[in-house]
């Protein structure tokens, strides 16, 4: 792969530099176009140069948390008229993915290319297993996740929507779609919506046990019930030694008014190496990510689902995230907007486990470049991204990604 | 004035019609240009006519609570190091308006410039006064107010951010603001601030009853201390005749947890024709936008302060607060996302008691038109807007003012 040498590049906002890509990776920084100690010049000579004006370089952002099978990018505008209950959107859903005519891997490929365009070079997303669509969604995803792979990774949670243990037939469509190269393990709300929060969490880590595979659990319920259930799974992590492979998304309980109990809960999280997911939603209690992140508990950012049937206002923009986790937790010093981006790129990173993430040498050259005065100027900036680069190669500029959408 | 004649628009989402506006107001629809009753051909010929292009057309957006005389738009970014107190970021901000030289009339200019770009034709700015900086910012905004009154028109709340019985001489700078120009009375936080709940809001109903202007109570105290300091608000609202006339910002205390008191308070709110303004804010308890609005009362969106020492969040764009407001009171139906715009549109008018506001034929033609498939799409798009008029003048074309800003 040719090399590419990056002039006037601000890493974090700091002091402009040049950046050296070789062979996909950072091979350095601070090198002149015709001097300089570590590379040849003739290798510098012979790189494609760009110049990026001082703008400021981060790591690819990791999108941690969405459900890329069932966005309606590109769709006709669907008319929300949903009732209230969890259910009730669940259960519309499953309707309106034959009515509608929601092709995972088209819709899928929509939302990267999108994603992509904004910055975001991983995507962790849930899809939707159960004995209505089968394996057809992860299939689609898949399509998409080899389709794109010059463009974004995208990690699979094979996940069981409309529950497990109340629609048979479900468990082995789960098991099914971790040999079809789902690799990881999902979960929802053992007691709201299986009703047997021992069962759904024995199957979900029996799953992962049996395919060696990190578990990714939704958590919606709420304070006391959420706290339980969320003990049921500290427990299991424990006990099947997967401390570091486990995540809980969403978990509200950790956002309840009993802060005795939070407080514990935090303790035997962070023991036990469990991360912790947030959309930081404003209508819902939610975990408090700086209290989470200063207690050494990985926290990660997430979109949650981009314009379908359960609501109309994601957009998979991980600085326009970064920006909610700010107003959701009330961050607003510098060093605070820096710790909400964080949750949008390291914090998904560890998450997810990447390797190589990150602006040193040898980290693989997933990165961003976007205008900005500073690095909290970046974030809140509401700007398109002037560069992304996935792997080393240019994949979008000034916001528009250099494939197209289906 | 010209009379313009604009085809293809869709009001609120509706079918395609055309639009003739005529002295300043809307004259009409669905005339076409050479035909139709109500209007002569020649005048639809001698107008201008323009093509929407089947955008859709909402009145002008109402920014019913910012603080423009403080925003730091345009000026090198400001590093965030404040405490986490409320007075921590009052003193901060009166040092720092020495230290950076925060000029209210040129600052208030570019947040009106920026505001009218994204569709915003009315502003209600709370504007501090206090004994360090006196009338000067109420001076730099009536300044601003009369230099961009054919961009956007500006209400002034003369403010007393620092508070007033704590600061001699602050209650005879109230009355001077009041009497160069500024249209309503604010008040903050009567118990927290000020230290003497009476005190403060006899001072402030005081100057309301004297200047015969409106109140804007911001109203931060939380759960029952901010629900004693409510009860003494709409007590004097009563007592003086006021009904219609006072506005209570933030209101947090109506999220707080005990629903019997939250219910007697909007009974009592609603009886008294209280309004609430909410910024919508996705850290703090807020009040419950749908059951304030079922109950009778009026309920307007503002921004806040846009760029400044509190912090960088916030973006003057009244679409974006209605996605916020959204997101933060859990609207997700099609209906919902109408209520959120709603306050943001009507909500602020009536607040403010705009005459003359809306698409009816009479009402003043300070129209946006902004592309979507759908009033709620248009609304959570996040698309420049097409075109914004003020007057029955276009002053923003595809997100960009026509106006320059200092």
């Amino acid at each position: 792969m040719q090399t590419l040498f990056i002039r006037n590049v601000r890493p974090m906002g700091a002091d402009p530099t040049s950046l050296t890509i070789r062979d996909g990776r950072i091979a350095g920084y601070g090198q002149e176009a015709g001097g300089g100690a570590e590379f040849l010049d003739t290798e510098i000579l012979d790189a494609e140069i760009l110049d990026a004006g001082g703008a400021i370089l981060i790591p690819g952002l990791v999108e941690a948390h969405t459900h890329m099978d069932k966005t309606l990018l590109g769709m006709g505008w669907y008319r929300n008229e949903v009732g209230p209950r969890l259910i009730d959107k669940i259960d519309n859903e499953r309707a309106q993915r034959r009515l509608l005519g929601i092709d995972p891997a088209r819709q899928s490929a929509r939302q990267a290319v999108l994603a992509a365009s904004l910055g975001t070079t991983h995507i962790r997303t849930h899809v939707d297993v159960d004995t209505e669509v089968g394996v057809a969604g992860i299939e689609g995803v898949l399509a998409t996740r080899e389709r794109y792979r010059d463009l974004v990774d995208i990690e699979l949670v094979a996940f069981p929507q409309s529950g497990m243990l109340i629609r048979p037939g479900t468990v082995e469509l789960m098991d099914r779609a971790l040999r079809l190269g789902a690799q990881v393990v999902g979960g929802l709300d053992p007691a709201a919506i299986d009703r047997d929060p021992k069962g759904h969490l024995d199957v979900v880590f029996g799953l992962a046990e049996r395919h060696g595979v990190p578990v990714d659990i939704h958590l919606h319920e709420a304070a006391e019930l959420g706290a339980f259930s969320m003990e049921l799974i500290i427990e299991r992590t424990r006990a099947l030694g997967l401390q570091g492979k486990v995540t809980i998304s969403h978990a509200f309980c950790l956002g309840m008014a009993d802060q005795d109990s939070v407080a514990a809960l935090i303790d035997a999280l962070a023991e036990a190496r469990i991360h912790i997911l947030t959309t930081a939603p404003a209508s819902r209690p939610a975990p408090a990510v700086k209290r989470l992140v200063e207690a050494g508990i990985v926290v990660a950012a997430g979109t949650d689902g981009v314009r379908d049937t359960w609501g109309p206002y994601n957009h998979p923009d991980m600085l326009e995230r970064a920006v909610l986790v700010g107003l959701r937790n009330n961050l607003r010093r510098d060093d605070e907007v820096a710790l909400a981006l964080d949750t949008c790129t390291h914090g998904g990173a560890r998450m997810m486990g990447l390797e190589g993430y990150g602006l040193d040498p040898g980290d693989r050259a997933d990165l961003v470049l976007v205008e900005g005065e500073t690095l909290a100027d970046a974030v809140v900036g509401r700007r398109p991204r002037r560069l992304v680069l996935k792997g080393g190669r240019v994949v979008a500029r000034d916001g528009v990604a250099l494939v197209e959408a289906p």
